[in-house]
């Protein structure tokens, strides 16, 4: 039943009429968003046809690299956690984005950065990682308040930068209130140059100018050994709201990874399809 | 005025008599708390008479290791952010490890780790930082749910390690509610095996069994550019509770930084004897 989500939903927002973001196609949603990125990621979207972020949680950067280039052509987003690489050198990062060019993808380093403004912008541009001299988009926490986006937007100066708040997450007694989820939306609302859109499980915002990323994404729902929750990529976009969907071990530990990112690609964009067909634009 | 901490503050608790954390001795909080890493920093603070806690937020491997050099002396805690620095190998945590030993204080990595567990557990175990290899101790931020924990834990495995969750933080606009200062401590009171303690600004807890590390401490109140908050180690100790007060800049960017720690450390050492010469036990 996808009543819920083809009828059209018109919220009244300062007597002003808003259609809700999940109503809207991306396409629409180029012209309002005003971040440089979110752009760039919906032009992806529509060019590729696919709305889905593969996580690339491997332990070397050969791994990490092939990965990037078998799943290249069937994703919008790339997600990666260099922390866990033992072998990362700048080089692995050099080639990572020499692929996101070829398939046409962004890079998206999951850093979850959590910490004061100062301390937040030395790891973002410093380290051994230098993340921010390849990585289009980046997770941060927004617990530490303001300093987290404004530090991370110091160290990212002119560069074509963006970060996506933690606003909800899929593990079992996540401590993401409504309060929390409700400050997440404050501060995006207020750092629109340099947020983007959110990490959540629901549908936190209908602000169209947000991009919604929901990770717990597998074929067949289910829970793992350490708290985290499944749901399916249907599912994720019909009925929690998600703009793009972001699967790990499922693709990446799949028999086939590439059949099976193409199995996930088509059912997250039909799923995006069916819920923008009976919107109001 | 210290009538506020120094009167005896006995609360009752499940119908048993319980004295506030802030009133016990370290000395008696040895033997009830149930964590050989808490016990060990115990008796660092009382042989050494230090509860001072350096941040050494540096670039290069030399700069930390001259650091906790020249201050391990004055030190029971240093607290690293090794992912600022360029230059990190394992070599340096090599060293780090022997000056820890030599100057008898503990390796404290601030990651703030804050991913689901399957995540945390490789972030802290692999990557080009092993930081369970020579961290006694590791900051998590507790929103993602008791996973946190039980994925650190698991990484951990039979060595002494411990975390301390980030129950409120220093900066400007910080999202930690009261809501989330009592899931924090929730979580830390059902995973006491693993939990040492809370960063806090406040005293979030009256358990003896939890260690209160308090940052954004400066001789002189003050904010910086990016919305940290200071305040004095007297004020940390007896008006906000906490057992270890963490000192970044004051200290390292001082012009004589050992000499800065001395100042530090006799303050700090001496508000909380002031703060137990009240108290009952």
């Amino acid at each position: 039943d996808t009543s819920i989500v083809t009828k059209a939903k018109i919220s009244c927002k300062n007597g002003i009429k808003v259609t809700d973001r999940k109503d809207q196609t991306f396409e629409s949603r180029i012209s309002t968003t005003n971040h440089p990125l979110s752009r760039r990621l919906f032009k992806i979207m529509l060019r590729k046809k696919t709305n889905l972020c593969v996580a690339a949680d491997v332990a070397t950067s050969q791994q990490l690299l092939s990965l990037a280039d078998q799943l290249g052509p069937h994703i919008c987003l790339l997600k990666t956690h260099v922390d866990l690489m033992s072998d990362f050198t700048l080089d692995t990062t050099q080639e990572l984005k020499e692929l996101a060019e070829k398939h046409n993808f962004l890079l998206f380093e999951d850093r979850k950065f959590g910490d004061i403004g100062n301390t937040v912008a030395k790891q973002y541009s410093g380290g051994a990682h230098k993340v921010v001299e390849w990585a289009h988009l980046v997770t941060a926490h927004a617990l530490p308040g303001p300093g987290v986006i404004e530090g991370l937007a110091s160290a990212a100066q002119d560069q074509e930068r963006g970060c996506v708040l933690v606003s909800q997450m899929s593990s079992v007694g996540a401590l993401t209130s409504n309060e929390y989820v409700n400050g997440c939306s404050r501060l995006a609302e207020n750092h629109t140059y340099f947020v983007v859109g959110f990490v959540s499980q629901s549908s936190v915002s209908g602000d169209s100018r947000f991009i919604l990323f929901t990770p717990g994404v597998q074929l067949e729902k289910s829970v793992d050994g350490l708290g985290q929750q499944y749901v399916t990529p249907r599912a994720a976009v019909l009925e929690r709201g998600a703009d793009i969907i972001i699967v790990g071990r499922g693709i990446t530990q799949a028999s086939d990874p590439v059949a099976t990112a193409i199995t996930y690609k088509h059912q997250a964009f039909s799923a995006y399809e069916e819920r923008v067909a009976g919107g109001t634009s």
